[in-house]
């Protein structure tokens, strides 16, 4: 079986690490084709468009995308590529590699974080001269939904439960309703789970990052605590993410598009080839998926090194010896 | 002129730290009238009523309030007193003191949250079975009155500008709103500004604190991000905050009711103490605050220590020290 794979680099260093990743991909042996498109600053400055319907509609339709990153235009690019994969959980590891500077080298978890409602909803007014206002939108169905992927996703990595992380003390109806549809299901489930205030988690999880692991949460609470947790482990440079569909996924590194350093061919390839990696298990080649998370974690361990970790080698270079070491 | 001080421990250490600040504040040269008055759970348990209406209206009618903690209550007993002294900004300092272990010892940092609407408008809907929707409110003219204090905290306290921590890629009528506001009244006032992503400034403020200094954000966003920086000097033990209005204001440490230690004597007194610095400054005697600031960070560095901080001191050990050290 073919796997078609949309890649879309994007904007700035999405151009250099995105085709690392194709590379890596292609030293397996698994199937893919490769298809390519555009979106971001770039093409918004040449077509007016920075989300072309063309590759919307390849992203709607491909067994997966692997996209890079989009300079000013990312809200323009991203919101829209997940609902193309109707993605409804957004995975986002957040782990201390050994090796690594890290502010807290103890830092290993995972984020699920609602990818479709809350203030992404996108429902805003002004309604006068002095009052704007937003629509935050929780369901009971799409809160559902996440806590069997979460459910499913700790069954599958032998995590021992789950941490909803909300602010129901203040958003009582919203946030109320994510957090009892999500310990209800993971109860049905025979699931175990707690519960932390966001605010809460942002303190605790500075102080002891060890006491959590997996944690749910909503939309805007898990953009800011898993950006919070990369901080933790030293930069968003490391990070990949899964947008995770019924169907099609998307996967993406967190960092953005380097501007500082774009096409100078220094930039690291790590997060986009680990969210290659989390491709590869998401399409049933697990063992691949594993071999090149393990060949990343030994290059981050030995080298080479980009400039970001304090070494002088390129993309290529790095791309290079991970693929060697598969 | 005597200052009329509603006096409200509520639940927990609330009840222990609270009295402390008051002994520190009567060991000072300046004419306070103290009236004690109930809120929290333990009130809620023995009447049905978290908030007493006389405790409302004490608050309301006060030169300023001091507050201790709640417990489950919490949300029921600080919103309404946030909205009793009219306070439109959050004022939270969040420093690493020296001699403290802290994960970011080099961080030091002012929030300044607005405090009257965002999320915390708290128009919540459950429209059906499904689905449930909260209407976050931004307004021109709470923007405005938080921009104008922001201007008039830097004067005094000579920083050189501001930080708008903001989410406007994704809440873009709203936070749109407010940064466009905030950023406009600084113009006008002289007062440099700069901007960040609330979700950048999540990681950015982990690896590089010093970078950050006066920040000012929309309500829940400064709710997170200033616990996070709790998080990064050691945790809400040490953190002050005081709540501001036009007319009075509300002081209470961020921390909890520690229902852990509540009853030993042994809780520490700083963040109230802080607070009631603060308190003094707001109430026009910058020397004593100076003073009681000073001693209490003296107390911190050489001790007594209470066991939290890693000493065997009880309360009143410290609260004697602090004043022996005025
Ligand atoms: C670019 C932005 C819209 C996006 C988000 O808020 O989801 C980004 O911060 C992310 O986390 O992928
Ligand atoms: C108790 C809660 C309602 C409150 C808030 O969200 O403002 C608290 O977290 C705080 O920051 O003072």
């Amino acid at each position: 079986m073919t796997h078609e794979i949309a890649v879309v680099p994007g904007d700035g260093i999405g151009q250099e690490v995105t085709p690392a990743a194709v590379e890596v991909l292609e030293s397996l042996d698994i199937d893919f084709e490769f298809v390519e498109a555009e979106a971001g600053d770039a093409v918004k400055e040449a077509t007016g468009e920075a989300l072309p319907q063309e590759t919307y509609d390849l992203a709607a339709s491909a067994d997966a995308t692997l996209f890079g990153a989009a300079g000013e235009t990312a809200a323009d690019v991203i919101l829209p590529l997940r609902e193309a994969v109707d993605s409804f959980v957004n995975v986002r590891p957040a782990k201390a590699y050994p090796g690594i500077d890290a502010v807290r080298p103890e830092t290993d978890l995972v984020f699920l974080r609602e990818n479709t409602e809350g203030v992404y909803a996108g429902i805003e007014d002004r309604l006068t001269e002095d009052v704007a206002t937003l629509t935050r939108v929780t369901t009971q169905s799409a809160s559902r939904r996440l806590a069997e992927f979460a459910c499913d996703y700790v069954e599958d990595s032998e995590h021992d439960g789950f941490t909803i992380a909300h602010k129901a003390n203040v958003m009582r109806e919203t946030d109320g309703l994510f957090r009892d549809t999500v310990a209800e299901v993971a109860e049905e489930r025979g699931v175990e789970t707690d519960e932390v205030l966001m605010d809460a988690f942002a303190t605790h999880v500075c102080l002891d990052p060890a006491q959590f692991d997996v944690v749910v949460c909503p939309n805007l609470a898990g953009d800011v605590l898993s950006d919070l947790a990369a901080g933790l482990v030293g930069g968003l440079g490391l990070l990949p993410s899964a947008n995770v569909g019924p169907d099609r996924a998307l996967f993406e590194p967190v960092h953005g598009t380097a501007p500082d350093i774009a096409g100078d061919e220094v930039a690291n390839p790590a997060a986009k080839i680990i969210s290659a990696a989390m491709m590869l298990d998401y399409l049933g080649h697990e063992e691949e998926s594993e071999a090149v998370q393990a060949a990343v974690e030994t290059t981050l361990a030995e080298g080479p090194r980009t400039p970001d970790l304090g070494g002088d080698a390129s993309t290529s270079d790095v791309t290079n010896a991970i693929i060697d070491r598969l």
